[in-house]
């Protein structure tokens, strides 16, 4: 009684589907993949709410939530926000395609992964590209990367696979032989030294396209500071053009299809508030294997309440990112560098982006530390490259900085990248709403505690409010009187530097 | 430098809210919990897509996720869809206090879960709590459950913890001394005994006040199927009614706020499509802890597609229910029976209640299977509380259902229940589109695939198009020959039987 296929029955497959309209409702939701049907229609048709409907356009299989309603649209029509018109290109008012949704085959595999079993190549690619395809919904994602924060968990073939399946799946470059990157763990508050380091090793002919991605559980990633001064958002074939042009670019990542799934992943773990530090490998490591990098510097910032907590944990990352490298042929180096506070004064997007101009431009008010982190790292990075000797990257690093070389590579990017050519560091918009927290005795900073930093700055509204965040009058290791200003905070929105303000009466030792 | 907290500053963490006018959308979302904020009142508030807001309203604090609109509302105007309107009686006009929502406290207690730690009574307490209060969002949710689908994860108080809070946080019950009850793990297509049992039962003079979920993964719940021929939504104050009048109740679980938090915990597997079976445990108890149950005969089907596919991992399930029984004293016997097939001939709610009714109504054309099943179990139940003597039981079961006893208290429940007290089996309606299935050959059903079954019956449209499901007119250890309809699909919804028909194409060996 064994049942199989009959193609004539087969043929008739195609049946199950039907048409309606397309109609733009002006609602904007950010992720939300919705689709609204007419009450009538999904009577009619057997469309239940939160039933998965299958939307064809463009050769592109989209799949949706239903809602359904009884007049927002009529019937023979359908609704989508706009968000996800702009995203498809859906023109109202056309016929489209829908379908009933198939549920993801890859599920089986998330199911054994709970289960506690090992994932073979072949799933975790499926995984990955149903995650690419939204063909799994958040979340049925959640319950995948979930069991990835036992370390009990971690497999070292599984985290290969993951990192190739991602990098495979999504846009590639090569931009030759001697391609270089500077890579930071993050989660340390400020430490903005990666425009910093881009203009100083490209200024020595060396190729350092880099891409970043936004800020995760942090106050801002390099692509929210850089995007205070000029624009990140390009496509693969604009950077190429830029990269041509300046050997370097200071590009976000996400607008460029460069390992999509590990976006899509971000947003999960974002809302959460944490990530499976595996998953910031494995992210990491599929966009310099997309990239075609061949060298590469990891920072690892080590302090209390930045993502890193201790040298022990620093140490298993080293050891899995040299894993990956050694694996995908990337010569690497990693750095490990404890601190006691933030790197820099500005946190936030435009304050931690004022830092950087303070340095590249040289200002007396710049922020040294960050400077000189900034520094030693495009030293190793260009004597890891052989274009300067073992031993003198450091201040070869330095010189360039100093005769302004550096600066002038850094314009002739922000020129590339629809920029302000002309920008001084302090003309830079701060947010207009702020508050001043004063010292209550005299004394020096010892330590300060970068968890209630971030907080503050998710409060004021960073990294989507640019001009938000908390900016060090006092750094660690400096003197402080009664009455100094000890940081301010800084706000775009009045209401959120309220709610900065009571949870700060509620904080203790930020400052020790 | 220690930062304390100042009264006077306290006093105004009041002030960081403000108000906006109810506005109604007319649209059905099901569970999802959006707040609509005009573009203008989004900018001057600092309000983003994705932040949470907190409404407060009647006493109850609802926290909303954000979608920003430039003119579904008005300046001044907040929207909200149909659902959270007549869910939490909103008026439509007034204005009402929004603020900022805060993060769940006990996101640190997942953190420290996902991580692999073990929680005490107090983190867990909270994470339900927050779960009940909707502090928590489903993918926050999905992470907390995640990590319970591993059995190397388990640990026996943190289940206990669970049941003990789930129970806490919602409506409890006391019916008496001797309150019995029957569960079943399901699972198992059709196995609809519990609508036979508890008339059996309660006719004779024990309290069996039988409240039920709807369905997770099968083709229906008690609740599905009761549904199909009376009301099962009732207040817990009629509940009290309706068991003081007939000393049985077949109600839905879900409308009482008894165990709440398990029923959004339900919402969130039920979109993956697999429970950890801990997980199963600690609902079904929590739910009996709450109803003040003393007796409990509990069901496991053991079959292949099932629920549970094997002897072994019933007799686990079996000792963490026995474990938890004597955690909070109740009386709990477990029968295992392993099965090649479903119970009864109809699955999907009409099916599966027209199947009840005819044990119950004593016709000749009722499932044997079913009725001897039920039989059994009541039997047994009637013996644990001493109603009946040891070894007596099915025998008495029997008798009650021949002289129609329990058909008689069926009636009276029906009555109480809103339906139709004259209702003959053969009048419950069933999907108007079906399709036979033919035998293609003489032979004996041996077995007949449970997963295939439960796959057709999805795609049909159960538990949700009542009418929709499967029938077998041939169920195990029954001939057939060449030509013989083998099983029926029935649908309430053209294009789900065209959609089923399709799959079954794809199926191999449902029956054997």
């Amino acid at each position: 009684m064994k049942h199989t296929l009959k193609s004539s029955e087969l043929d008739n497959q195609n049946e199950h589907h039907f048409f309606l309209k397309a109609k733009k409702l002006n609602i904007r939701t950010g992720d939300v993949f919705v689709i609204l049907v007419n009450q009538n229609d999904a009577e009619r048709l057997g469309i239940m709410p939160g039933d998965e409907l299958k939307l064809d356009w463009n050769d592109t299989g989209i799949e949706l939530y239903v809602d359904v309603s009884s007049d927002l649209v009529n019937e023979g029509e359908f609704g989508l926000f706009i968000d996800i018109f702009e995203k498809y290109d859906i023109k109202e008012g056309k016929l489209v395609r829908l379908s009933f949704a198939k549920r993801a085959s890859s599920l089986k595999a998330i199911y054994k992964k709970l289960y506690g079993g090992t994932l073979n190549f072949n799933e975790i690619y499926q995984i990955i590209k149903d995650i690419v395809d939204r063909r799994l919904n958040n979340l049925e994602i959640a319950f995948f990367i979930a069991p990835s924060f036992n370390e009990k968990n971690l497999d070292l073939d599984e985290m290969y696979y993951t990192t190739k399946s991602i990098a495979m799946l999504g846009d590639t470059f090569d931009f030759g032989e001697i391609v270089a990157d500077k890579h930071s763990t993050g989660g340390l508050p400020g430490n903005r030294v990666t425009p910093i380091i881009i203009p100083i090793v490209s200024s020595f002919g060396v190729c350092i396209p880099k891409t970043s991605s936004r800020s995760i559980t942090s106050p801002a990633g390099t692509s929210d500071a850089v995007e205070s001064i000029m624009k990140v958002d390009f496509t693969a074939e604009q950077i190429r053009e830029i990269v041509k042009k300046n050997n370097a670019c200071l590009v976000w990542g996400g607008a460029l299809k460069l390992a999509p799934a590990d976006d899509i992943i971000i947003n999960i773990t974002r809302s959460l508030g944490i990530e499976p530090y595996s998953k910031m490998i494995i992210s990491v490591m599929a966009k310099k294997v997309a990239m075609g990098i061949r060298y590469l510097i990891i920072d690892i910032p080590v302090a209390k309440g930045a993502k890193i907590a201790d040298i022990k944990q620093a140490k298993k990352i080293e050891k899995l990112f040299l894993f990956l490298a050694k694996k995908f042929n990337i010569k690497t180096e990693v750095a490990i560098s404890k601190s006691f506070g933030p790197i820099g004064r500005g946190i936030g997007p435009a304050l931690e982006m004022r830092d950087v101009l303070r340095v590249l431009q040289q200002k007396e008010n710049r922020p040294l530390d960050l400077e000189n982190k900034a520094v030693k790292l495009a030293g190793q990075l260009l004597e890891m490259t052989k274009v300067v000797k073992r031993g003198r990257g450091e201040e070869m690093a330095r010189v360039n900085l100093k005769n302004g070389l550096a600066f002038q590579k850094m314009t002739n990017i922000m020129k590339s990248q629809n920029g302000n050519e002309n920008i001084d560091s302090e003309d830079i918009k701060i947010g207009e709403y702020f508050y001043e927290f004063k010292a209550t005795n005299n004394g020096i900073v010892k330590s300060i505690n970068n968890a209630s930093i971030v907080e503050l700055c998710s409060l004021l509204g960073t990294p989507k409010l640019k001009g938000s965040g908390v900016y060090l009058n006092k750094n660690v290791s400096e003197k402080y009187q009664k009455g100094d200003t000890l940081f301010t905070l800084y706000s775009e929105s009045e209401q959120r530097l309220n709610l900065a303000k009571e949870a700060l009466e509620k904080m203790k030792e930020i400052y020790r």
